[in-house]
């Protein structure tokens, strides 16, 4: 971006951006008795020409946050919500080039998943037999994520997920490292490894022209082989766990490019018995302290090859 | 509980209690190569013969909330934890019938619940056909609760939910009630009705000489009749599916007495698209703004007839 | 309360109540150039005839939650908020008098505390010498509460505060307790003491005809008085200075009868530095870690001679 | 950052880091019976010659997270913690130039702030006149950050804070914007302006052969000047009142060379009083509601002319 100073002020404005964060829309389609639920937290994120309402005030070029907010809610009902990554697609176009001094738009979406409830049998039922066509249960698992930017010439989306706890409770270990004068922890031979998964996937896709990924697929088989993975690697520490996760998805998912992970080591600290007299790992299993803080952060990038990193490189602020 | 006062200061100590809260306990138990998982929020809390700690700082009654700490650990391991409320009655019978200054104990458990990973087919497995066995990953659904109280003669067990998040997308009125100089609220006669379930119920088992109710299968029915009453209920207000979700549990597990439901109703505004040019409402579905606050609150108690409600009247704070 | 059975289902309607929580209320009130401040969120409660709503789904006696989110703030403005008690007085007096099947109103109140911006030297004021009589930043320290309950005839006025973190850095010991088998705790004779204070106290003030306390001024004094008796009190227990806390409180706020604590034992450990040649505990200080979970919880009333505990004892759910 | 490839599969090893996330450190210093309290979070990310831990899963170039933290601790006591940004220097230089694999260290440090608890008048005082000088309490305004980088050659310092919320109840505008089809926002020309301020600020301090800035009044002054500035500025949009505050800084911090902001705009919307025969805005002030969600989200860069953006773009993740 380029700068633009003013006036004798030695001071100059920089990258900028500005939006409305945070609209949550619920999305009810219906299909005769049956409903379908969209439930979205949309973030939109605008710049372009804005130097004058940062020097001087004048909003001449600014589109309303407020507006914006509009928009996201018009959309869904105007154009519907096919998936996360279509609807922010629709958005971003929309604000690029329906208003001259907006040159890109980037918009965020999480998304949080239902499931339908299971309706008991027949004779119960006090008011018909469609009850459960219209009940959900939020899955409240991990909660989908993707960001889509344009400049309008080309697309970037990445997706991904956070908020995703996994554990192996075996078939890890933790040993040949460095020592210092500073070091006291005991290599490990048999340890939890636990996770809490925060991860961005680049896709490939940029260009109107370019047939576009069925982004569902996408999203199920990128979880499932991050899943697989995470449970198939025996680990030599969490690093190594990491690129596994990170190597099956680029080895299985054409449309990704690049993965970034940032994968706190959520530690399960074996208990110590012996003052009860009691020997805690045992052929029949152990107990171990779940810890809060502090906690490993172990953050990477796996790329296929030849192609060049953008995700930013901080998926947290600690 | 008596008060008792000291000295010439008109200053009494009333009831009070102490323990060690949020003991974190993971129970990896393993069944060859099959492992099993418990994940645990533990916390205790202590009554009895405390009023020289309060008055002098004499701690010769007293025992350490780290010693609570670590008999949860032991325990653990010594006893296992076959359910959440097994596990507290352990617990509670112990600090009780241990310490004669301890008169009664408090277990307060938070449950978390984990799934198996699906690995994936055998050909892409590096080390075996085990992975699965050790591989889990965080539901992430609601959390199970249970408190166990005993006094060295009789318990209660009050176990429940939260962070149950529900929606009907039709079959939802609101009409009738009373309008007075500050009502704006337009009649609706087709909501959505959402809600984060909060609930607890108390079980009828007090006494160990009663034959045990089984701890995991009340759960799991309590909370299938729960969200099926709150599916199957054509719902003329909030408190009419609250009152029927509460009933259902009472009808259908003679193991419970007593219900207490926190339901904050979970506001879906329709968005008005008239400015758009838009009718939002169609037969197709409709696009709606979920907001955060204000929200309604609705709580209430449903009780088994001739018994005597025992839970406490606040699971919130607001 | 009452409960009420219907028909030939044997479940029966307990304690019950609904209105509209968290509603988020900012009061400006200018003084000609001067503006003050007042941040609320205000929470209402209301029961009384209400079994239909609940069996039948009538709402002929519910004055519906939406509006009394707007009695809030029309108060607001019709009244104004001279303290977070008063203003809670007067909401709570109009539900009940204005509509016949309310028998009972509570309102809950939260309050963020704001002070001025100061302002810099007039030479590079740009517009004028007014700046900092409307320009605030929040205090951000401990949240006010207060919690009214009116049943037509009495009053119930607790207040309280929260999130207040407090630290001794010294003079504060923990020794001769109980050991038993599962006892690993070292005698400390200087140890860190912190807390979080959640704290209640109850009012005296009960009828119209009584003259009401001074709000404000009691809840500056008796912050006062709490934190001087934690900063005063050399301690051989967290009972024993959450005792001095409650007794300060009642030798000098006489319109207090009652306080009740919930005080984490927010622990700080001193790390073992031994492994790397250094000796932690000297005479210039020590490095603990603070540590999050678990911690001790310590829960009392204390009452003055002769008064009846209403407090319910539970202000937090673990 | 170079990727490296290995054997045939076509994926690569990008960024990477990790270490020890959210050291919880509190040190005391005694200066005879007065006490200070540095009470810090600090997270530490190492990266350098970490492809085989990635790869294979060798350790053998990986200081453990584990030592990490140790390190913290042991240099809280080795060298004190006279400022968060001195003792983040002094982390990463060891990291960096104690081990040849670790190339770069990052260490991010959140600080929060304590003041003395004022003590009673003497006669009240039962154990002596040195209570205040050890008994704090937790200010609880914004939260200090500071984020240091060394690649062994040059430092980068980028310091700022969070959660630190202000408001104008007056002297804000917000007209002459687009007007689109989805505009529905009426022009304001009197409104609050909210925001709960993130920001960072880069020093131009880089080489050891530079005199340091005094980080400690740097954070003072530049906190003072943001306020000031904030407060000071009659603001026709927040993005007016945000480049005021960074120039405000550029212009008073010469040891200060790029400021990043991100500020949501906290809504305060008069609430609509006409249908309860009120009107709302008056000479004597307003009722508003604190809306929670959506937000404005206002983000920009002020810089030093001539100087290049350093910081990144994201302080969040919405």
């Amino acid at each position: 971006m380029a700068a633009h100073s003013r006036s004798a002020r030695p001071v100059i404005l920089g990258q900028n951006q500005y939006g409305k964060a945070e609209n949550r829309v619920v999305k009810i389609t219906r299909d005769g008795a049956t409903h379908h639920i969209k439930d979205l937290n949309v973030s939109v994120s605008l710049s372009g020409d804005m130097e004058e309402v940062h020097y001087s005030g004048s909003n001449a070029n600014v589109l309303p946050t407020d507006t914006t907010k509009n928009t996201v809610y018009a959309f869904a009902k105007e154009h519907g919500i096919e998936s996360a990554e279509q609807f922010g697609i629709h958005l971003a176009r929309h604000f690029v080039t329906s208003q001259e001094p907006i040159h890109r738009a980037r918009i965020r979406i999480e998304e949080y998943a239902w499931a339908r409830i299971e309706t008991s049998d027949a004779d119960s039922r006090p008011i018909g037999a469609d009850e459960a066509k219209h009940s959900f249960v939020r899955k409240g698992q991990e909660t989908r994520l993707t960001q889509i930017t344009y400049d309008g010439s080309s697309w970037e989306v990445i997706s991904g997920l956070k908020d995703l706890v996994v554990m192996n409770s075996t078939n890890s270990e933790f040993w040949g490292y460095i020592k210092d004068k500073y070091t006291t922890l005991p290599e490990a031979h048999d340890r939890i490894l636990a996770t809490q998964v925060s991860a961005r996937w680049r896709f490939n896709w940029g260009d109107d022209d370019q047939e576009m990924p069925h982004w569902d697929t996408a999203y199920e088989q990128t979880k499932k082989h991050m899943l697989q993975a995470f449970a198939e690697t025996y680990s030599l520490s969490l690093q190594q766990t990491l690129y596994q996760m990170g190597a099956r998805i680029i080895d299985n998912r054409t449309e990704i490019d690049e993965v970034r992970f940032s994968l706190p080591n959520k530690h399960h600290f074996l208990v110590d018995l012996q003052p009860f007299g009691l020997k805690n790992a045992t052929a029949d299993g152990a107990v171990y302290y779940a810890a809060d803080r502090p906690y490993g952060l172990i953050e990477a990038t796996i790329l296929r090859d030849g192609c060049e990193a953008r995700i930013p490189v901080d998926l947290t602020n600690l």
